[in-house]
C-alpha cells in the first residue's frame, strides 16, 4: 500500500516519451499494490496507471500476466488493456525494474456490496473463465494444497499458537484432509485468484473494472469462484457470513457459465481449501513480519473462521447457491 | 506521504453529494501530504483532490487556508480554488476530522529546475504576496526566530552531536545572531512559507500550481523569497549552490514585485534565518522520530549547509541576483 520507488519528473517524462499518448501532464504516486508502485498518470490522451514491479513478480511472468489483460480486454471483459510502446513492448525496464503503462478504468471498491454487484461480479468472474479459454499462455498456481502445506510448515506450532491457540489444532483438522481429496480432474481455466472487493471497480451495480490479475494462473474455475466466494460474502472478520451475496454471487456465475456436478459437488472442499489458502499466506506473513513494519498485518483468523464456517455449513451454502 | 484513514466507498459517496459535482467515478488514495490524507477524485463533472486534515492542523486555522485558496484563485493565481459544498461551507466534518475538497491542477513537480521554470516560480510568488494584499484574515507564523530557539532547546546537545559533531556549535554560532539581528519593519504579507519544488506544479516552463498552503501566514514578503531561494537553488544535500537557478528566482520575483532597500539589505540574514528554520524542525523531528518509523527523515545537515553557505556568501548571491 505505498509507493516504494521515486521517480523523478524527468525520468516520468522520458518514460511516458516512449508511449503514443502525447505529453505528461501529471503523476500522482497512489497508495494501491502490496508489491508495486503505481502512478496515476495523466497525459494529453488520457489517464493511466504506472505500474513499477518491486519485487515478488517474476519478470519471466509479466508477459503472461500483460498478455491477458490485452486477451481479455480485446474480448469485451472489463480488464484494463496494457498500453505498449512505440516499440510494441507490454513492458520496459527502468533502472533495473519492469513498468507497464495500464489502461485507468473508472470505478470504486466496494466495501459492503450489494446483491446486484455479487451478482454482477460473478458474471464477470465466469466471463474471464469463458473469454481466456483461448488463451494459450498457461502459468502454474504456485500457491496449491501442497504449497499451503509447506508454508504452514514454516511456521512454529508456537508462533502459530501465539497468533491464536486454536490455529495449529485447525490446521491439523483441515489440511491433511483437504490436501488428500483435492479434486484432480475440474474443468481449468486462467483464473484470478484473488477476486477481492479491492480488486473490483464498481460504478452503481456496474461492474467497471477487474484488476491486479498478479496472481493469475491456470487452476479450477471452480476453485477461482470458491476464492472469490470467500473474499465478498463474510464481513472482514469472518464472523458473519452473509448469505444473500454469496448466493447471488454464485448465480449470476452459473448464469454466464453453468457449472458442472462435479464442479458443484466440489465447491464446499474447494472454499475450505480457499480459506485455507489465505489463513497460510497470512500466518506466514504475520509471523514473517515484525508489528513494527511499514506493512498492516492482516489477521489469519479472519479466514480462520471462514475455514470453520465452510467446514460447518459448506454443503448448504453451496446447494442454496445453485438455485439460480 | 501516505494515506492514513481508509473511507468507504459509502463514505466517500456520500461525502461527494455533499457537493454539486455530480457522482463520483473514481477515488484513489495518493502518496502526497505529511499530514494529511489525500484522494485525487473523478466525478462526473471534473477531477479534484480531497483532503482529510490528520493532524497538525488546528481546525480554527482552516477557514483561513482555504479562503486564501479562493482569494488567490480568484485573484488569477495559479492556486487550486475550494470546493464549496451545498450550503457553502469550504470544509465538511467527517468521522470527527476537517475534510475538504479541492480543484485539481495538472503539472509535475521537478527535481531539478530549469532557469526558466525558477524564473516563473519567483514570478509566481510574488504573485501571491500582491494578490494577498486584499486578503483581510492574518495569522501569525508559529515558525519564527524564537520558535526556532524553542525547538532547539527541545532537543540535547548530545542527541544533536549524535545528527552530527558540527550541528550544536553551527547552531551557538547562528541562531543568537540571527535572531537579535532579525527584521522588525519589513513589508508584511499572506506568505506561502513552504514553497519547496514538491509544492509546485509545473508543465513544461509554466507554473501550473502552487500547492499545499498549510504553513501560510502573515510575515515578511522577503522572508518567503528566502524560503523559496533555500528550498529551489541547492542540491538537496545542500552540498551544491546553484546560482543561475537562484538568480532566476530572485529575478523573477522582483520583476512582479521590486524588492525595497531594506529587504534586499535583508536577505542575506533572512535566507540564513530561513535554512536555520528547516534546520530546526527537521532536528527536531530527526530526535523525536524513531528511524524504524514510517516517515522517512529528513536530514537536518542539508539545511546547517545552505546556512554556512549563506553565511560564507550570502552577501555576494543577493547581490548578484539583484541584477534583474
Amino acid at each position: 500500500m505505498a509507493v516504494y520507488t521515486h521517480l523523478s519528473a524527468d525520468k516520468m517524462e522520458s518514460l511516458i516519451a516512449a508511449y503514443d499518448v502525447g505529453n505528461l501532464r501529471s503523476a500522482k504516486g497512489i497508495a494501491e499494490g502490496v508489491s508495486n508502485s503505481n502512478w496515476l498518470i495523466e497525459t494529453d490522451s488520457g489517464r493511466f496507471i504506472l505500474t513499477m514491479y518491486e519485487r515478488r513478480i517474476e519478470l519471466d511472468d509479466l508477459p503472461y500476466f500483460l498478455g491477458l489483460l490485452d486477451h481479455l480486454s480485446e474480448r469485451g471483459c472489463p480488464v484494463p488493456r496494457t498500453i505498449h510502446d512505440r516499440d510494441g513492448a507490454a513492458f520496459r525496464l527502468m533502472d533495473g525494474k519492469a513498468v507497464a503503462l495500464i489502461e485507468f478504468l473508472p470505478g470504486i471498491s466496494v466495501t459492503t456490496p450489494s446483491e446486484a454487484q455479487a451478482r454482477n461480479v460473478g458474471q464477470e468472474l465466469a466471463g474471464i473463465h469463458t473469454a481466456s479459454a483461448d488463451y494459450a499462455p498457461t502459468r502454474a498456481n504456485d500457491l496449491r494444497p501442497g504449497d499451503w502445506a509447506d508454508l504452514f510448515a514454516q511456521c512454529s506450532d508456537s508462533a502459530l499458537e501465539a497468533i491464536d491457540p486454536a490455529l495449529p489444532g485447525l490446521i491439523a483438522r483441515n489440511l491433511p484432509a483437504i490436501q488428500a481429496n483435492w479434486p484432480q480432474n475440474l474443468p481449468l481455466a486462467t483464473i484470478h485468484a484473488d477476486l477481492f472487493p479491492d480488486n473490483v471497480l464498481i460504478l452503481g451495480d456496474e461492474v467497471c473494472g477487474l484488476i491486479d490479475f498478479y496472481f493469475a494462473c491456470t487452476d479450477f474455475a471452480a476453485y477461482d469462484l470458491a476464492v472469490t466466494h470467500t473474499a465478498w460474502s463474510f464481513s472482514d472478520d469472518g464472523r458473519e457470513y452473509r448469505a444473500e451475496i454469496g448466493n447471488a454471487l454464485v448465480q449470476g456465475y452459473v448464469q454466464s457459465r453453468p457449472l458442472s456436478a462435479q464442479e458443484v459437488a466440489a465447491l464446499p472442499l474447494l472454499a475450505r481449501g480457499a480459506a485455507l489458502r489465505f489463513m497460510a499466506t497470512r500466518a506466514f506473513d504475520w509471523i514473517d513480519t515484525p508489528d513494527t513494519a511499514l506493512v498492516k498485518r492482516k489477521d489469519p483468523m479472519d479466514f480462520a473462521r471462514r475455514l470453520q464456517f465452510y467446514t460447518d455449513h459448506g454443503d448448504d451454502v453451496f446447494r442454496a447457491g445453485q438455485q439460480g
